[in-house]
């Protein structure tokens, strides 16, 4: 190792499952439910750990494992977000070693299997749409939290208002221009808060998530697209206007094809009606749009540093 | 091939993903679409294919595809069930070797994006819980049309309200035994109807599908449970008390099990609050209810024939 | 449940992980692993646990999966099969209301990493081709012990050799009749043992298990092919041919679509060079094929009883 | 539009699954595959495209695809970096808004199916072991070509040889020390290539390969480990030590844990023979090696940029 340089490196337990249920009401029988997938990552002066497998500052991935279960006792699970500040915190300032702490989590959530016939709730079926994410990050010298809120897996569709035309045709180019097409992607994207938000310690983080994901919503369904990339501008556009505290939005959009079928074949006429759902190959769109004298810090899916 | 016998066998194309777009309203700007995933199996007089590769008897896999989106065009969707009748119908009466046809479909459901701005309607969010699932099988010989319905992957819990105990305990026996638990599965069903109910040209298939998925939510709520096959044995019941054209009900009810983590060695005392919620290996119970005197036909998961 | 009939239920534990290490030679530093996937399914008197869950009857799947793993010390794991004989046998044997037990077993298959500066040997990587598949049955009424050997994910491809067409033609056809393409699949199959070998508690799974394989894979490699069913039943008689103790081979071949791409409009001419591997649709070839005298036993993919 | 900025974007078609056939010998039956998952991203001047949907700067995905297809005709496919960079040189030296490109190849090996009844070789099996993957960048601005290559899904074990001791115990520790422990992951590593190799047209990227994925095993193999971070370092330390092109290593390491089951209830003593192997949660151990005095350019799982 004296001739080689040890650079970014991290470690920590990755998708602790947890399921916290609150219980409300006179007689607890109300019952509230949150379902985490927590990732924890430690960073700092882990450099013997890696040379001699001297682990005296190393704080086992195990240990941090039980750190999470044992907050959600102590703390309760008020937010992803709010639980996330609280571990990365917790990592930084306890342990001497350990500089940053990124804390990621997803959230299932779930909603209540109606029962007329009694009072109690405790039962509940998986919602089983968009999957909610977050990322935590706490760095001991610059004293900063950042927050990351995002969603992954949902999925839309316009069936009409979207066309793309007037593309550069060079001599590879076969594909017909389109004036009425099916317009659907599988929306992964992550926003990220500005530092006020992130250090109020009474940010509502469950309405910011609601209110970013119907506009983002609102956007897709509204935009008469000409193009995907136009899509994602909207959409990202869309929750910087409403969300003040949003500084910058990050949009991953596969183009999920759904290509007209002919039927001339057959003697029958399309008229935008029988579509072929492909999975592979698909485009896939991707770009950040964040407030002007920002600094972005969303990761891109593959930076090219330098 | 002399001394050897060809037993069962089937052949089709799997997994055509179709997507269908109606336009209603005086301007057609009210869409409504399905989305199905068709898989075709056709059984008949194909020795010689095996045999020999003489493909006389032979309808290609890319013309049950072709099918696929033709009758689409020419029918349209109204249910999966009647779309899948339609088209099993169809490859047992116009080819002579093909004997019996069993078409298997599923259904991504949607649900429309509120846009307060406009009236017309093509915008969706995919609904992302479970999947509706469709088995029509249509034979020459008995002039029978049979239809199995179904649904999977939809994840429902009780967060109280079950207990487990009273069992055998052998020399391997370590399990506690417990008095409040989560109880928490991912249903896979299917339900088969009587003859009627699949000859009923006028059967509404989205009706009884709805009206199953209730019952079957409900049972589950409501039952208070002592065993994951007692509330199996529930959710059947209901099934077939509520649902006339419903002759039996099969449920594959995986043990997503919950385990209360336990924060003693930290001192905190976990009062039914925090669960880690494990992967594998999980119980996995299985069964069949059906009416008296009438005849199974769900396959179970592997049927030991003899 | 008065009106009602529990028909075919079964329970157990499912997917229990389990590493073995077996230490040889004089020092113990000649590691041999064994890793497997079990799952257990017991059937027999459960009526009262699924009616009004009194588990007096219930042997808990938590107990059957500390069985496996208690096994696996007491018994070691010689082979798959062998370990399912030995499960199978106990569960069914040990508690009365036990009556049938079937244990289904996934092996994943390592090789050694070569290390020539050193004599011992306990580093391994894993194979990761085919899944070994085994499913064992022990019946109490019939006393008779039932073994289904197989194999899954085996992706294998012929670049030329294959022929297709002759085939019917109808008004939905217009695939193209092919006289060179690729012929690409990934093998699923399922071969039953004759009760003399499953009775023999010398009978050699792994060498019997390696000779299937290779007289399949020889079949598909060596078969000019003028049909997938013709393969599937090349590769299943040859597996007849030669191995005496296999009863019944099931095949289900996905046929894994390569299309020759079109580079006309490029000015290119694609002799069969460059293909586009395409996931969904794909045809779906399954078929049994079984000695003459002998009963089917593996189920199809979807057994439609009576 | 007005108040808001457009930071980094890319577009392009993703996941084009290719097989090339090559026919050698003199009468052309010797087949050599090539399988290949090709991902186009492009970078440059699509701010209209952005804001109005204004495409004359676009060069559609489906086009990028076709391009693909073509490529692999015209030049035929040597290795998947060579290939790569064909391609990203064409795009941003073909089109004027297109001012950086990045190709990632992700290629699925085969290996023969030995037929000794005949001469001609067409017949392949997937090798299913790990996919190895590629990386590569041109940017015009720069005028560099930066070639990562790399390899996931190697799954390796050392059934001993692996100690854990000598960490941090804070108040939630309860992890045990092992002295004696099996050490198993899933390799993901990709490394970058001197600007020297990548500029080199008869660099051999195949033999490259081999090469670095040999030390990585080797390292894994021959080392007695102490933590799962000293075993990172040796892997990348090694390939460093032989491969002079390449620059940098990283490592993603997820410890899969295998948990010694506890067999004392039974009586029975467990001597490092019958372990568990969990799926979730695990520890994830990552980081980054390179030669002094070179600047890091693998992006890390999530970079934090200032």
């Amino acid at each position: 190792m004296s001739k080689h340089v040890l650079a970014q490196n991290q470690y920590g337990k990755a998708e602790n499952r947890i399921v916290h249920v609150t219980r409300k009401g006179s007689d607890g029988s109300w019952h509230e439910i949150r379902d985490l997938n927590v990732s924890v990552a430690l960073r700092g002066e882990f450099r013997d750990v890696h040379l001699t497998g001297d682990n005296a500052n190393c704080l086992p991935t195990d240990t941090t494992k039980n750190t999470v279960y044992a907050f959600a006792k102590e703390h309760g699970i008020t937010s992803p977000e709010a639980f996330g500040i609280l571990l990365a915190k917790h990592f930084v300032t306890s342990q001497a070693p350990i500089h940053e702490a990124q804390i990621r989590i997803e959230e299932y959530s779930w909603e209540r299997i109606p029962v007329p016939t009694r009072k109690e709730r405790h039962s509940f079926v998986r919602k089983g749409q968009e999957v909610r994410t977050s990322q935590i990050t706490f760095s001991e010298h610059t004293g900063q939290l950042q927050v990351i809120s995002g969603l992954k897996d949902l999925t839309v569709m316009n069936s009409t208002n979207s066309e793309f035309h007037g593309y550069i045709k060079d001599k590879y180019t076969t594909l017909q221009e389109a004036y009425d097409r099916i317009l659907a992607t599988k929306v992964t994207s992550r926003w990220a808060y500005s530092a006020a938000a992130a250090a109020d310690g009474e940010f509502d983080w469950d309405r910011s998530y609601a209110k970013v994901r119907t506009h983002m919503l609102d956007a897709f369904a509204e935009t008469y697209s000409y193009s995907l990339q136009q899509t994602l501008t909207q959409m990202a556009e869309r929750v910087l206007d409403h969300c003040p505290k949003v500084n910058e939005v990050r949009l991953n959009l596969p183009n999920k094809h759904h290509f007209l079928v002919d039927l001339e074949p057959f003697g029958l006429k399309n008229d935008n009606e029988v579509y072929y759902a492909a999975d592979r190959m698909y485009g896939l769109i991707e770009g950040t749009i964040h407030r002007d004298g920002v600094e972005p810090v969303i990761a891109t899916s593959d930076w090219i540093v330098a």
